[in-house]
């Protein structure tokens, strides 16, 4: 990294810093770098030494059946399971190498797909039990980026605090581009299910006496910051930097966070299931604060206001960053996606959960909020 | 289709006869035809109207929650979960159009993602739950063809027999090519699990005494041969068809019925759970007999031969297509993959359950079962 220079990595570069890999799985010379020179078994056997770690820490119950079979058998989950299922392509939820440089890992697409799967459960209140992938890509795809991707899968489950979590199978296809899709399973945590529709108790409550909006997780934005770097070429990037009074200038950290936020999310994964019984209901921030909370609000018919005041100090650390791509902060962390953050609405008469904080209202009925504004519809189609 | 020539579809057609879908969605002018005019809102309306069928069939019982959260919840499954995922890749696991000028339709593809996932499910005993799928595709994709993968998806879990599973929820994403990963869930049936490798006991009984491989389903060899007819160019097939002595000819029902095979697989989904009690280990054939048999074999440090017999017996109508094709048929009944029947040893001492044949033999240690073949690697490697 350059000191004269934009602190971005440069072209060819990987992520500086972030998880370390627990532990590595040893690497073998497999004698051939690609999938079509591995071949299927040797691919599913490179998947499974970078996937012994968590089979390790998790071992499997009697009676249950692991990754070997047509199916795995998970042992019973008492209060039924939750499932869920997210899916990220090459071209379109990544980038092999970003305009700005930066290539992308396997353990990069591992781990994301991972986190926002698991994100999946924890907007239900629930626990992740098990994952499943199913990994397709050219014959051409080097082995070390296929291990890659279970190991970033594999390291997301054991630091994300996935405890229950195990790997529960694969599948491995042919395709043009590489693409990750995974399911997970889950169950109800303790206060049972958080649904996006609340109970008509809450709801009539909410209706009279207002409701708190509450969030928690990373703090949302920096995951669009993230992406709108790693989409900017690096000549721009480097000449943009320059051109900026040297206060206004984003530093290595502020750019290494956002790219981490886009490239390997945090879902707050103790949050759900710790503040189902004081939420009303809620749902994981994945298309962007203001589209989700649209969202949230139809279901319930209700309005969800964010606080002016919150706006502008989730936007502060960004302004540097806003700087650099001409972009109003504000509208990274209302309208940008993947922080996989926990958006609900306080049941009336609890306390904020752990781990949670306000961040706006839902007036009772016909008010309008002084200090707040509408969180609308400003995210991500996928088709649009 | 022209008397004169070869009966396969011409250039563009679909895929005749076939299931009807039960029953079609009403098709509402949607104002737009691609993905990208209707929004993922719309295309998850239009997914959801072709899944209504199956829905109204099995409402989601009290306590559950069914698609629209971030996940869903099923009922508890008092065995335990089982768990298994698949995916299909255009232009890898399809291609739009055929060589021989078929198109696939958007049904074909859904119907066969679910019964390569059903069928992991039987071969493990179990019986179908829930799916959920994750579609991926281009912005210029047809909103038909998304809506013909969910009728198609629906249908098979009606018309195979799939009588307690739900679609739990699904996923869309952008993509280059069209693709579609789906998981399935199930519970342990009656017998409980049937397991890819021996109990102690069963192992020390066949190795003894020797035992019995047992099939159930479609006949093998189909779907390769049908896999075999879609890749050859419509000219050359025609060329092929006419070279041909009249009574080496395949007719119409040969060309469909293997068709069929490979573009909408029929696996046999109540023999698993109802043979399992009177199976050692078994496990669904989706690589091709001999490969597949090679896997139950190494689980079981065993070998299972193939009846002359019943190779000959399955190859016989198949011999017409083989001569167009110019293939002897024995390698697909052994070779061919994608028909997901399902492979077995009995339990020494059990008769055969319903819907098996006995099709081989497992040897006693060291002996050579005369009339018979060994069963061996002859399949299909995604990446070599």
């Amino acid at each position: 990294m350059r000191t004269s220079g934009p602190p971005s990595p440069g072209p060819g570069a990987q992520m500086p810093g972030g998880e370390a890999p627990v532990p590595a799985a040893e690497h073998h010379d497999d004698g051939a770098r690609t999938l079509a020179g591995l071949g299927e078994a040797g691919v599913l056997r490179l998947i499974g030494r970078e996937l012994a770690v968590v089979e390790e820490r998790r071992p499997w119950p009697e009676g249950s059946v692991g990754i070997g079979d047509d199916a795995a058998l998970l042992p019973v989950s008492p209060g039924g399971t939750l499932v869920s299922t997210d899916s990220m392509a090459e071209g379109h939820d990544w980038l092999p190498t970003w305009p700005a440089g930066v290539r992308t890992r396997g353990f990069d697409v591992g781990w994301k797909a991972a986190a926002q799967n698991l994100s999946d459960i924890n907007a239900m209140g629930g626990v992740p039990t098990a994952l499943v992938m199913a990994l397709t890509g050219p014959r051409r795809t080097e082995a070390a980026w296929i291990a890659g991707v279970a190991r970033g899968l594999a390291t997301a489950l054991l630091r994300l605090g996935a405890d229950e979590c195990r790997v529960a199978g694969g599948d491995l296809g042919g395709a043009d581009r590489a693409g990750l899709a995974v399911t997970v399973l889950g169950r109800p945590g303790a206060h049972g299910v958080l649904r996006r529709t609340m109970g008509e108790q809450d709801l009539a409550a909410v209706r009279s006496e207002g409701g708190a909006v509450v969030h928690a997780g990373s703090a949302p934005g920096w995951a669009a910051a993230g992406l709108a770097l790693l989409l900017t070429d690096r000549a721009e990037l480097e000449e943009r930097w320059h051109a900026l009074a040297p206060q206004d200038r984003p530093g290595p950290r502020e750019l290494v966070r956002a790219v981490r936020a886009q490239l390997r999310p945090r879902p707050p994964l103790g949050a759900g299931p710790a503040g189902a019984g004081a939420l009303a209901c809620g749902m994981d921030v994945s298309d962007g604060l203001g589209r989700d909370a649209d969202r949230l609000a139809a279901a319930n018919g209700v309005q969800l206001w964010a606080d002016e005041a919150w706006v502008a100090e989730a936007a502060a650390p960004l302004r540097r960053l806003g700087r650099l791509l001409d972009i109003a902060p504000e509208e990274w962390v209302l309208g940008g996606g993947e922080d996989y953050g926990l958006l609900a609405v306080l049941r009336p008469g609890h306390g904020v959960p752990p781990g949670f904080r306000v961040i706006g209202a839902v007036p009772s009925s016909g008010r309008v909020p002084a200090g707040h504004r509408l969180l609308g519809e400003a995210g991500w189609d996928h088709f649009a």
